[in-house]
């Protein structure tokens, strides 16, 4: 019986995690939870799997919460904020922590959870991106398996099983390549927010949907591999495959690539990562006899420039890794509120890069810091720079 | 530094396993050879890597060659016959056996090198068609690995280091569908050699060109995957793949799907089995860049009725196997010399099945009886039904 603690419970991964325990109740037991801010998510979640400790984030849902708890008699103990959400992520009863918590909010739980000791699967890949290098020496030193759980990542660590590290030529991410992966180069710039946001396959939040379309979220995730399987960033390749049905590949020395395939169902990775190193039965089949056409393309780093922001960050230092995802947070909320137009977020984020120094921060508040700093110098730029940045 | 063996030296997977040698001096090295009857290239290839031991296929041929290695000054040892090979295939200095005999021909000198204990790279698919319980058992007994060189089998070899033998839930093998995978299936009955020889991807033998055409050759590999991966049949599935660029995949209990592409050159999986367990760079490198696109389709037994009749054998017995395999040989020789129309082909298979007992042969020579009794049948039923089957 792996015992689980989720970080992020409430939300998409948190709630496919718990359907997955709910299919393996002899192999997975949620035993801790930190929630959002979603109250009456987090008490029903109580109510079913009487976890040991639930963490939510702030102190007046705490007390509510307890309130709700104690009248259906159900004994969890109830913490917030980032302290309770670092006690979910290190409570010694817990064997795995599933890393779910959007954006550097999961950071510090995350690194906490290697620290202890814990398998982490991890969803989060803000906490790759922007501490790498600090999580990834923790995981090594402490002989942590670290299994990703987005599905680009999944897929190279399962085609990762078919050779040894040195073995590795290079990987390839494949890319839905969004919703403008075929439109006219001279349209990009009158882009809306309502036009970015229809993803051709995930359904997924605003922001990575967003960077869906810039593909950003490539970058991101270019950046996140590096760091996981201990890559140069050319060795991190990107190929455009519209249907997603591919989720990556990986190139070995003699010529031969791996690439895996599976349904376009976030439980099927979290599945993975909960039973590695075992693989366990389930219904998440992909039906090979409807596969009909897989399309692939070399991306266009002209329409993309986020990817080549990516590239340039992820071989400059962790502080421009940093900078990458926090300008481009900054930058995809003033687009979606209009203060930006499409093309408006490679150039906050280049002009964000371009006067960030190389650093290589030796704690979370440092990496915090300079993602705080990275956010600031991007409203400034978008302030300052309005009449160029927006056009439309 | 591997000390190879190659059984079927001057065919094609013969020449391209010492092109590979020749391209990684320092660790792989031809140290006998086994022939076919081509005096000039047997004695080229003496001269080049200066073998212990060649063999070649007669008496007459052996003593030309000792002739011409005299006047060269070249002291290889030389045999012939089938005595000959299995001496080249149990040399005790040879630590791997590369088995390229096309045919039956090949069976007593691979399985003699399973019995010496020999690592064996398996090209020769008659071999475990015809006789792979009685050669798995003896790998199994004495911890030989057998390493598949034709390509779809080296890709499910590599895809099934994704996870253990029993979290297999089935494997694809693909096919390209060969020439007449659109024709109207009116117009089988008028299917010409000629048209029959034109294969769309590979360049290769005779016989094995119209088996693809038939797709018995696929049939075969479904045969082979069962032994080779210890499969029920049920758990072999095929995927007509017209590109030819993914070779096979494996499919988990879990729902993942690993997949091999790579180049379509046989001097990948040959050095794929020479290197195993490792990887060793080479430059058979697949240009992700250059891909565009994948078409796949489920295959249509009406169209291709002698991949029903191999699933129908690979249940039924090893005996149906053998007769599967020798009344199609006889029945190419007999389509391609015009003796017999296209659908006549698994129209003889089918005839010489079903009058097939069940049978598990115990040795070498009860295969090879079982193997000629097949042949005589498939002749007698093609001289007997001669109007039925010659339609054209």
């Amino acid at each position: 019986m792996k015992k689980i603690a989720i970080l992020g419970s409430t939300g998409s991964i948190g709630q496919s995690t718990l359907s997955i325990c709910e299919s393996y109740p002899d192999r997975f037991r949620p035993i801790a939870l930190a929630a959002g801010s979603n109250l009456e998510v987090a008490f029903e979640q109580c109510r079913r799997w009487h976890p040991q400790l639930v963490s939510i984030s702030t102190e007046r849902l705490a007390d509510q919460l307890r309130t709700l708890l104690k009248s259906a008699a159900i004994s969890t103990e109830v913490v917030h904020g980032t302290a309770g959400t670092v006690r979910v992520a290190t409570l010694p009863e817990a064997n795995f922590v599933v890393s779910a918590i959007v954006g550097v909010a999961g950071l510090e739980a995350t690194y906490a959870a290697v620290l202890a000791g814990k398998t982490v699967g991890l969803a989060n890949k803000e906490c790759i991106v922007a501490a790498g290098d600090l999580i990834l020496a923790a995981a090594r030193e402490r002989g942590v398996a670290l299994l990703p759980i987005d599905s680009e990542h999944n897929a190279i660590h399962q085609c990762l099983r078919g050779g040894a590290p040195n073995e590795v030529r290079q990987i390839w991410l494949t890319a839905s390549g969004g919703p403008f992966r075929n439109t006219p180069l001279s349209e990009f710039e009158h882009i809306t927010p309502a036009q970015a946001l229809k993803h051709p396959t995930w359904v997924m939040g605003q922001r990575i949907t967003v960077d869906s379309a810039t593909m950003l979220n490539k970058g991101l995730e270019i950046i996140e591999a590096c760091r996981l399987f201990n890559l140069p960033p050319s060795q991190v390749k990107v190929t455009v495959h519209p249907q997603s049905t591919i989720h990556s590949l990986v190139e070995y020395v003699d010529g031969s690539i791996l690439a895996q395939i599976s349904v376009t169902d976030m439980r099927l990775p979290i599945l993975y990562a909960l039973a590695w190193p075992e693989r366990i039965p389930s219904d998440l089949t992909f039906d090979m006899t409807a596969l009909k056409q897989l399309d692939f393309q070399t991306p266009d780093l002209e329409r993309f420039p986020c990817l080549r922001l990516a590239y340039e960050a992820a071989a400059a230092s962790q502080a421009h890794c940093i900078a990458l995802n926090g300008a481009d947070e900054v930058a995809v909320a003033a687009f979606l509120s209009g203060r930006l137009s499409f093309l408006g977020i490679p150039r906050t984020i280049e002009s964000v890069l371009s006067v960030t120094a190389s650093a290589s921060p030796a704690s979370i508040p440092e990496v915090l810091q300079l993602d705080q700093s990275a956010r600031a110098l991007a409203e400034q730029v978008i302030e300052q720079h309005h009449p160029y940045l927006i056009t439309h």
